[in-house]
């Protein structure tokens, strides 16, 4: 079936979609979790078998990605999602479905980011139908997933087509481009993401693309926790950076410390050269964190404290360089692996004005003592000015699936800083607002057919 | 001063701007709408001048603008737009200002959608910097009422460069990519739209855009409403037609009307050819709205019903149109100024058919009889699906500025089909989610150091 044919089976679920109801949804979504859980033993072997990530990683994602479902269900069935504002008698507003969505994983997430993963369910939770690109590096891992979707959508009555999958790197263009597709979401490199972006912005009909990119994730360590918790804090960070062979778009991958750390540079340096060596997602994965690390290296002033081991078939073990003292970051961006880069600052406020400076990330981290709160305002400042989550005392690996989640940050760590791809809002980027002015009760959606005490009132 | 400079003094107002809080926020949006109203005859007397509007129109249009700002001085009292949620001890959601904003305001707006309206007063509530960019077709108007704003800025203790403006097409481009913008409002023509779009999301690091372009604004009258009310409907809809010369972003530019509908069409003809002929905006609004209306008098099977009047200095009286009855309206585009074009349908399946597969729009309208009302859900279904307003037995012109207002829609009718330009969530455009993470109370930012029963709570 061609790309327009796909999309075109989608759209024409839509009003099936959105005529299920939020409870109607609810439902499905509960569906695909139960799914999941059902086929959790096959979608697991060929995950271990694509991907090479351990089994008791895929074990939990599995949960989370099911879990992740549940919780839009939940959410559907709250109804706040719906934004509704009433003026009056006249005036109601609610927020709808977009249209058809199309969903790009990523590689690094076969599940919790993949073809059943938080872009499809938002979407479908929202009443919007999806057509996924399964990615190139799990593709019987996607064709498994797909199945689970395809089996809730039917067992909840919904035409097959409201849920799709395409693949192969011309119909994923073929699919941005698509008249059909109302909007986008997408997971991966920044390269490929801007590529996709530029297209979908470029259409006769512009659409959203809600693209999480790159981020370097930086993680400040106080001049005190430096001191007092070097040992802690290295075992901490190492098994942050190395976690799923720092495969992961929360990995650490720039640590400033402060000048005279000697000791945390020394205990990370052992904890590195430790790590064991563990097998990359694909080739194409280890050639970019090859060239990434490669370009660390070369940076003015950088020199390896812990050179990466290296085998031809994609297996790394934990690379850790310096950067120059006088290094500004320019230009400076994430290896996808397990690396980190160190980069000393003088102090506090020398710290925030290079977190200030930095690009839009995903995160930004401060390990620091409780005497020292007083003068970190600066920092956290400059912290929120660039990132998505704030993180105190703990690493940023580990994204909660959490109502008040954020993973999301201005660009590239994403491209629209309103959204993000983790969390209960996740939903609001497939839904668009639509006011109701004077209409009949019996003609208004059924979402607004509600008693009117349930509707917020404005004072206007 | 240059745009850089005039962009850098904004930025470096930011921190002043967010510090204010909420409540110093709503001061100073009190403090604009104090301004606006001191300074009322000077305002009405630059803008008669220059835009060729009535006193009595303008008059009207600065209180709405000053309303404007208090409804979003109340809107930061309530705080709700803060978008705050909490997932037990550790994760706290808020929503911060995205930065700089840039302000293209309209030409037929000069104060509701120019240098003090809603795009600029959304972005100060949510804590940006703004700077607008003069419109040149009232420059006088522009300079007095940003003259208003500065001297508020100022009154609220904020660095003047909070409020900027610059002016000149080359410096409005310049404006967009600058890389100190973090955002853009504009209100306009489609073509000028779509180029700063193009600007802004090809940029080294894109920018939201958020554009309000054009809109037809389809009205659908009933067979019944046809049959029972002809001289009602054709005065009214006359009256929504030509008030402010047809200038209007919601004005109908095409009417659905049953086959037979004749009393109605000749009631039409007779209003159409005793309206006052009125002088238009500039001589660029009259030169495309001749080009437009001369397209509409093109299409295959068009004839002129009430042919409008025209002298060379842009004095022009309404024009009718009757589109063919095979006319698909694939490509038709609103004429800006006094004119409808009328298309006949056969049965109200055939008309929510011709709304549907029409691209996006601000509002659909429907005329009708309640008796009607059970066979009207796919024109409803249909007009949801291309609009952000919904309305019914009510003309569309006159966008109330209340809370549940939604003035927005798909493509073209904007570029940005989750926002609205007008009503309170017009603020979300400026902001962008941050999760705090095991962050000391100490460091949180003010909005999330309140006791915790006045935040959300997530049930995960």
């Amino acid at each position: 079936m061609s790309v327009r044919e796909t999309v075109g089976e989608a759209a024409a679920a839509a009003d099936a979609l959105r005529a299920l109801g939020t409870s109607g949804r609810a439902a499905l979504l509960r569906g695909i979790a139960q799914g999941l859980d059902d086929a959790r033993a096959s979608l697991i072997s060929a995950a271990v078998d694509e991907t090479h990530l351990p089994v008791a990683r895929l074990d939990g994602e599995v949960t989370r990605t099911a879990n992740q479902a549940r919780l839009f269900a939940e959410i559907l069935e709250d109804g706040d999602y719906l934004g509704r504002i009433q003026d009056g008698e006249a005036l109601r507003r609610v927020l709808v479905p977009l249209g058809v969505v199309a969903v790009f994983g990523a590689s690094n997430f076969p599940f919790a980011f993949g073809v059943p993963g938080g872009d499809t369910v938002s979407a479908l939770a929202a009443g919007c139908p999806v057509v996924v690109k399964a990615h190139p590096g799990h593709p019987r891992t996607s064709a498994l997933a797909f199945e689970v979707l395809r089996q809730a959508v039917v067992a909840a009555g919904l035409p097959a087509g409201a849920i799709g999958m395409v693949s192969g790197f011309d119909d994923g263009a073929r699919l941005v481009t698509d008249p059909g597709v109302a909007a986008v979401g997408f997971t991966g490199s920044t390269a490929g993401g801007r590529a996709l972006y530029d297209l979908a912005v470029s259409r006769p009909a512009p659409i959203p693309f809600f693209g999480e990119l790159g981020s370097v994730n930086p993680v400040v360590i106080s001049p005190e926790a430096a001191r007092r918790r070097p040992e802690e804090l290295a075992r901490t960070l190492t098994e942050s950076i190395v976690a799923s062979t720092g495969q992961l778009c929360t990995k650490p991958n720039l640590l400033l410390v402060p000048d005279g750390a000697g000791e945390l540079v020394a205990h990370l340096r052992e904890r590195f050269a430790a790590s064991d060596p563990t097998e990359l997602l694909n080739e194409g994965i280890a050639d970019r964190f090859d060239s990434a690390l490669s370009a660390w290296q070369h940076r003015v002033g950088a020199r390896s404290l812990v050179e990466s081991g290296r085998t031809p078939d994609g297996v790394r073990s934990a690379a850790l360089v310096q950067l120059g003292a006088e290094d500004d970051v320019a230009g400076f961006e994430e290896a996808f692996g397990p690396a980190t880069a160190l980069l000393t600052y003088g102090d506090l406020k020398q710290a925030a004005g290079r977190i200030a400076r930095m690009p839009g990330q995903l995160t930004v981290s401060v390990f620091a003592e409780e005497d020292e709160l007083p003068g970190l305002g600066s920092l956290l400042a400059a912290a929120e000015r660039v990132a998505g989550r704030v993180v105190f005392d703990q690493v940023p690996t580990g994204v909660a699936v959490t109502r008040s989640m954020t993973h999301g940050g201005p660009y590239p760590a994403t491209t629209a800083a309103s959204s993000t791809s983790v969390g209960g809002t996740a939903i609001a980027r497939w839904l668009r607002p639509v006011t109701y002015q004077n209409v009949p009760l019996s003609l208004l959606p059924p979402e607004l057919r509600t008693p009117e005490p349930a509707l917020g009132v404005g004072a206007h």
